[in-house]
């Protein structure tokens, strides 16, 4: 993308591309580590958001006691760039992944949350594997409905098998995102792990739009928030952040006004995604223009309605768009363009981009 | 993902991949053929689709007249493969795109469809700088509401502006999708350009849905179709094929069952995108639990209902999904596996993907 004169400024790039602002993205990892450490918690972000290894160093030297990842590719670009203190909060399951976690465990402090027996035979497997000790933290349901164990019973028996593998350290309890739901489960929680005489050192809770109530969950030791780092439409919407915290944005080009109230911009499902941030209307927020709708995506084209904007963009024109959701935008560029009032500081490939294994 | 020993077969591989048949894609290559065959247009097929250059290849060998790309980083892929006929289905907006286009011109067979005047003015600038020529499609506006000039008198505007600038060829017609309103549209657009006297040698038509009814457009010179090379759960409800010539599959595995009906796969957003397939339920078919509903996705989790499944998914085990969108989701992968019969032939990677420039 950038040629053989280095471009100084936004604006000389060629669209569509995604640009970070530095300052916005510093101020928002300054934010997110003074909660935690108000709320007494350790802080150990989630880096699905951004995918960098530049920024969850940056994260970590501002205090961050370590990062999130959720898949293995995940942690071993991070390991492979010098982080040194991971969790993983997936279940991992079979025979491939237990060679790779036994690869990692030899490298860095690594963790594991699970929530079935199946995932927990997997970490064994590792811990014997690499003869270096893994952690593992029991996933439990709060208000999610994805994953996690129901029954405080099951963590006591998940704790109990990990407690007796060899390598296998059982460190305590995980949950996303952290709520009311969280504060009744762990009550139950806590008590049977007490009664059953079982450990308990970390309860690890997260999300970001609970990022600023993190105390109104008695126990939590750990939190992990992923999206702060950028924030965007929906993080804004959810009261997490103003527009202005919002630190990345894909810049695009008009590339057709093909009637009076349409416009047409380079940038569709394959940029923005098809996320959506209900109530709000449409594929994102255009900067420029905050009254437009961007009402269609198709893989490579926004179509936006300016039925009811004051302005009406032309063919040529540059816009930035806000996107509804930020980490599946991170995932779609090879690199994103790091800049501060718009000059230019870095091109940084997105080492953890597409990594789902 | 292949190490030492090579797997032989898709089981032997890690989950999450992306599994495409050759046979199957072969028999709907030779399906596409036929249809524009019999209906005497040529064949343009879109290759938005597999983003392979072996796909492509393979098309052209199977008679069609050249590809269809949707942006220059496609094409530039396209041609650095050995294609050498391509058409653009994308207005250029730029400095940038002129000077690529122009080095694209220079090496193959390149036109360009556009619906504006700063569109062409990209295409003149790119034919003067490599003093080669480029063909220009203008594109009209049928049923989508996307793109594309509304009033012929537009179309006749532009054509007469790109037959008087040297190395530009004014060609013909494009739209998409082709439709009764296309039908409408063209006997104006006919019209005009000929009482203006401007030539007319390609309509360029398209669309996976319309495959089976091209000869009902009349005019149409040329038929571009890109999802019918994969298929997928959309074009099967669009009636334009059977579950059984769907070639390209998700492999996944069952990573949880925290409820009595809920089980959660290791495919998120990330893997199958958000888009939806309505009026069918979920984010694609599960073909071993085809009364399964994939009810929720993050960007790595699909949480499946199974609620009203006779079958339920154990931990551990491996599905297969049938993605509702096909096209978003190669562009996921850096690989693909090509197999026959669930043995690998090849793993190609995606070298298209991630094209949105």
């Amino acid at each position: 993308m950038i040629g053989n004169v280095r471009p100084r400024t936004l604006d000389e790039l060629e669209t569509p591309f995604v640009a970070v602002d530095l300052d916005r993205v510093d101020n928002n990892i300054a934010t997110l580590q003074s909660r935690c450490d108000a709320a007494g918690v350790a802080n150990r972000p989630h880096i699905k958001t951004h995918k960098l290894p530049f920024l969850a160093h940056r994260q970590v030297r501002a205090g961050a006691c370590g990062i999130t990842v959720q898949k293995l590719s995940e942690a071993e670009v991070m390991v492979q760039s010098g982080l040194d203190d991971l969790l993983i909060t997936y279940n991992l399951v079979g025979e491939h992944k237990a060679r790779r976690l036994a690869r990692l465990a030899s490298l860095a402090n690594v963790r594991v949350a699970l929530d079935n027996a199946i995932a927990l035979e997997t970490v064994i497997k590792a811990a014997r594997l690499a003869q270096a000790n893994i952690g593992v933290l029991v996933e439990f349901e709060s208000s999610k409905g994805r994953q996690g164990v129901h029954d405080p019973q099951e963590a006591v028996d998940l704790a109990t098998a990990a407690m007796d593998a060899p390598h296998v350290d059982f460190l305590g309890l995980m949950t996303y995102p952290s709520d009311e739901a969280t504060v009744d489960w762990l009550e139950r929680g806590i008590e049977a792990l007490d009664r059953a005489g079982l450990p308990l050192s970390v309860i690890s809770g997260g999300g970001t739009p609970g990022m600023h109530r993190i105390g109104t969950v008695p126990g939590l030791t750990e939190y992990r928030a992923g999206t702060s780092v950028y924030h965007d439409r929906k993080t804004v919407q959810q009261g997490a952040a103003s527009i202005n915290d919002c630190a990345l944005h894909v810049h695009a080009t008009v590339v057709s006004t093909p009637s009076a109230n349409r416009a047409v911009l380079d940038t569709g499902s394959k940029v923005l995604t098809s996320d959506l941030a209900k109530p709000e209307p449409g594929f994102g927020m255009l900067i420029e223009h905050p009254e437009a709708i961007i009402a269609e995506l198709s893989e490579e084209h926004a179509v936006v309605d300016t039925s009811n904007s004051a302005t009406r963009p032309r063919v040529g024109e540059r816009v930035r768009v806000l996107p509804n959701h930020v980490c599946p935008v991170s995932n779609l560029f090879e690199t994103v363009i790091l800049h501060r009032d718009s000059e230019i500081l870095a091109e940084l490939p997105v080492l953890a981009r597409g990594a789902v294994r």
